[in-house]
């Protein structure tokens, strides 16, 4: 595997860093870094001192059309900095897996969300959920890697919708991520003394995510559909409704999501819970929990796994869906690399095996 | 103000010690405890080293009828234990509140949550939720100090079922409390290492404050109505319906409560700010927020207020109220002793002013 | 009392405020800030919400000369900020409580420590030390209010000092601090992501507090001298040589410090501690622990107490001291307040006397 | 490779687990417990959902002379527990590598700091720090696998001794650990809302890893000596002394010790930092940082790797060790992996390269 990664200093590049010096089929790796161009990574990250990744010297991103070639490039970059870079690659023959929001969505919803009213069209990528979307990433040439809210929220939900036993119109996703979601670059919200002992929401209402994962569940309960042509008549773009509350948890990783949904039938948290067994059954880093346990961010913190544990409550006849991942890791530099391995034909769980910390 | 705490080495009485220790108007302060019988409080307590508190000693329980004579006991103990010592408080003419859930319940429903078949036919005492309940805490032989999570769901609620806004059938409430919520005696749960860097629910549809919320909620319904008859007869015992979700944070206090419910006809988030302005607006402790700020828990840490902040969602017609308290304050120790005040004719705040850490 | 806090934004500024919102003393109080001027206190700092303290409107530095005359200024701005104001406070009769490290040191030690080689030649304010100095203070017009690590530092070894029992010229300080001694001001190196779960040293042999304490226990061992000439002879300027050690904690706040030194004859745990109660016995706030227990910070947090344990180790005739404080209390804005109180004939633990939080 | 766990649920235990699970060289796993015996990991520890560990089921320990053959038994018990298991191991000739203070110590030593008089006279075995008994450890039948505090300690000084630069009658080391050394039984010393935002010593002067730390550097001492008949002769056992603080940070794992030591000669900091390199160049785990830089915890946590800063203060002649390990890793299961892989001819760093999370 040969391999660029641009934008290396931020948490969800300093990760993709960590994962890949657990591997040994990375022939070449270009780190680009204009800040710290020609400094060798362990210089800036010490987390790498005396590693083989800690050798590497920082590249230029202005001499990206020097880079020597390379089979797929990761973009570990802030929203609206990737457009700059991405048609270079991608006429170099070089494929693209992009973390930010840049091409997940249409460009009006995109205009909306994310208040950028300069942002020319862009035609959004393949969308990086492998677990709804696989065979479409092997052969993509632009990867839009999943947010990380968007993912838990995304994996909790998709069976609901492609079974369509619930109310899609008035869906509540209350979720709580840790610190490192929110970036590397310090601001007073995410100061040591700010954080610790608190909790809080944030962009309640408006957060980014919440129409990506309209639009993927949207697309999950029509691809769901025994009917095709009838569910494409009955659910407009509109059908699915989520309100999304996010909220900063004094921890540095992992996200807890929980999905409250109306049952249009009567179901209980077995056959929920065989649905989704089923649904996920080969399904190499998902984890569906026996009726009665829950999971807990620390299981999967340091891995590409998401948990997921569900109850029924049939007193208000609302089914919930808790799902747990690393934000970092199936959120963020994990699932970039699990699309890079179905991209590059390698096997898919390859470098993303590794066991949560007590 | 004479008074007696039976269970000073909890969190709860630790905490009602704490704020004790700020007044200057406690003539006479009884302490029991079995365990630490005849050891001074800085002993046990390290915090209280060379203050007045930390000189008193704690008194064998045995010896209840032996003690002087008090206004008021405070009863801190786990849930079971008050009704040993509550009649012959009483039969000496000492009024008493309970923190535990021993007298929140009418005696079917205590037996259904808290799976507590042997225990006897026991009245619920007056509620003590001086914000809804303030006229009869004053004149109470008997007060169960409301649960935590209870006080933050009713106060969050109250104004909504009073003005019946909202579809009663179906609230879901999403809830997170600190470490200390969980009492003090040492379990795997409650180990550091197990709970830092997680986060996890516990309990799912089963916690013992559902049908105390309930309860109250129902009663801020039908006092609320205009037509009382008509209130009483439509809303029978069980129109309220919560899905009650606790989590765990890895903080020490607080608690941050979050109650999603389906609006009946349509309201601005400005116009529920309003209601809730309106309806607290000469409460001491509850500080309703304005519209787009969101309570932290850090602003409420150590004091006996509650934040309240109002989010209405007009995509999915869901009005969403976020509480604040510091569980052992607001939620325990606070709350008991603005009874305490409210029972005794002391003015309702005194020794409850502090401001919260940053 | 009457007040002007300049620099109310900083985590000393606001602990100040805390405090002081607990004391009904208070005629007249000023706060300046030319960031938030003319807002309102509470809509800066939401744990102010609805408190006295929270009504009061931010002034504008610049209009200085004008404010009500004042009893006191508090200076709680960064190092190199309070000489913009001192001398037009001083000018008007107004008393000067300076945090900063600016009038700490004669203005070579500064300049060498502080690396700040443009400062005039101040001359050093009182040194606020109320368990040194407190005679003077109460005559001072202008106090240099002790850093922090030194405060911890300076009552771990004043006994020693002044009974000349230990070498003074090899002691080590191995100190641990909580996150708000370095500031408000948002930098990487207090993103909670990068603290929590973590631990490190800084400025090793190099902090600025190393002069401080030295100057300071150089003078508590002339002044603890039976022989005063003879000490004066002996104890050369230079005689003091302390390696402090400044260590970061993930905590937001407390300082653990323990000192090292060799005895210079044979001493045990009990003698010293004996030494240790006799110096400390009128001291309001600090506690001298028993043999065989040491403090621990939890037990000073938020108060502006001093814990003190003390252990002799006979193996390698080494005494061990160790103190723990609030660094925003003691080690800031809590000795600031005591200082104040004995300037202007206050009782000196007015306010001062919260307990900490389990 | 094959391999017995016997005590596999404590932090211990689950590490090994963990570490485990990343290799693929491991042909028969034996993990012992009684508690659980006949349930499979997975269900006792969640982390391990669906993982190859996962599905192996607990044995009982009362069959262990059933057991399949292996090659190494691992004992992570608590003290006192593994002699009832390792003669049995031994005669089977199952070669032993135990986590426990039972087998580093001579009998006196032992039973005076382990407070254990009813030991029997066991044989210390071989000490398991490959950096200094390499050689040994691949030959040994019974390991004992260093404490976490000394593996640290010793790492710190192990090239001061050799060199004998410094006065070994009189060492500080101020040592800080996270919560997970001390163990995983619940006990209020370890609960949550008692370690969070606190830091505090424990068995000041009395922790047991003084005599081992103290029993290896004097072989240190001896073993670098040019001259070991006059080593021998001038070093008695007594000749190292060492004072250890032992103290708890509200951190799940890692190991931050710093050593203070006076030099006999002048040295400089470039100087010392040589000497270090040149010792460890060769160790695969251990990094010696360049002058001006200093360890920190988060960058060795989860690895095998000791990080070591160095500073010599010239103003109290006194050089200045720093390491840090993580206390589960190096000090505990990783340790016992490399030593297993260098008893059985695996290389050395075998599933022991994981890099550290940010």
């Amino acid at each position: 595997m040969r391999m660029a990664l641009l934008g290396a200093t931020g948490y969800g590049g300093i990760e993709t860093l960590r994962i890949l010096q657990g591997r040994t089929d990375v022939e070449q790796l270009i780190v680009g870094s204009d800040r710290y161009a020609a400094q060798a990574i362990e210089q800036v990250l010490p987390q790498f001192r005396g590693s083989s990744i800690g050798q590497v010297q920082f590249t230029k991103m202005a001499t990206l059309d020097d880079f020597p070639m390379v089979d797929v490039a990761l973009l570990a970059m802030p929203h609206g900095e990737a457009p700059k870079y991405v048609d270079r690659l991608l006429d170099r023959g070089i494929r693209v897996i992009d973390f930010s929001g840049d091409y997940r969505l249409p460009y009006d919803t995109y205009e909306l969300w994310y208040q950028a009213p300069e942002r020319a069209h862009y035609v959004p990528g393949v969308y990086g959920l492998p677990e709804l979307y696989r065979d479409h990433i092997r052969n993509a040439e632009l990867i839009a890697n999943p947010g990380c809210y968007a993912t838990a929220a995304e994996l909790a939900c998709i069976p609901l919708m492609e079974q369509q036993v619930i109310d899609p119109s008035r869906m509540i996703i209350d979720a709580k991520s840790g610190v490192s979601g929110a970036g590397r670059s310090p601001k007073l919200d995410s100061h040591f003394v700010e954080v610790d002992g608190s909790f809080r929401a944030y962009k309640v209402g408006q957060h980014q995510h919440t129409p990506e994962i309209e639009r993927i569940l949207q697309d999950a309960m029509v691809r769901g559909s025994t009917n095709l042509e009838n569910a494409l008549a009955t659910h407009d773009h509109s059908s699915v409704r989520v309100l999304l509350t996010t909220q900063l948890l004094p921890i540095k990783r992992g996200i807890y999501l929980t999905a409250y949904a109306q049952l249009t039938g009567t179901m209980t948290t077995e056959e929920v819970t065989h649905m989704y067994k089923k649904r996920y059954e080969t399904e190499p880093f998902i984890k569906v929990l026996q009726p009665g346990y829950m999971p807990e961010i620390r299981h999967v913190v340091g891995t590409n796994e998401c948990h997921i544990g569900i109850h029924v409550d049939d007193r208000t006849q609302t089914v919930m869906i808790v799902a747990t991942i690393d934000n970092l890791v199936k959120g963020a530099a994990g699932q970039a690399l699990q699309n890079a391995n179905l991209m590059l034909g390698i096997k898919e769980t390859t470098g993303l095996e590794q066991t949560a910390w007590c």
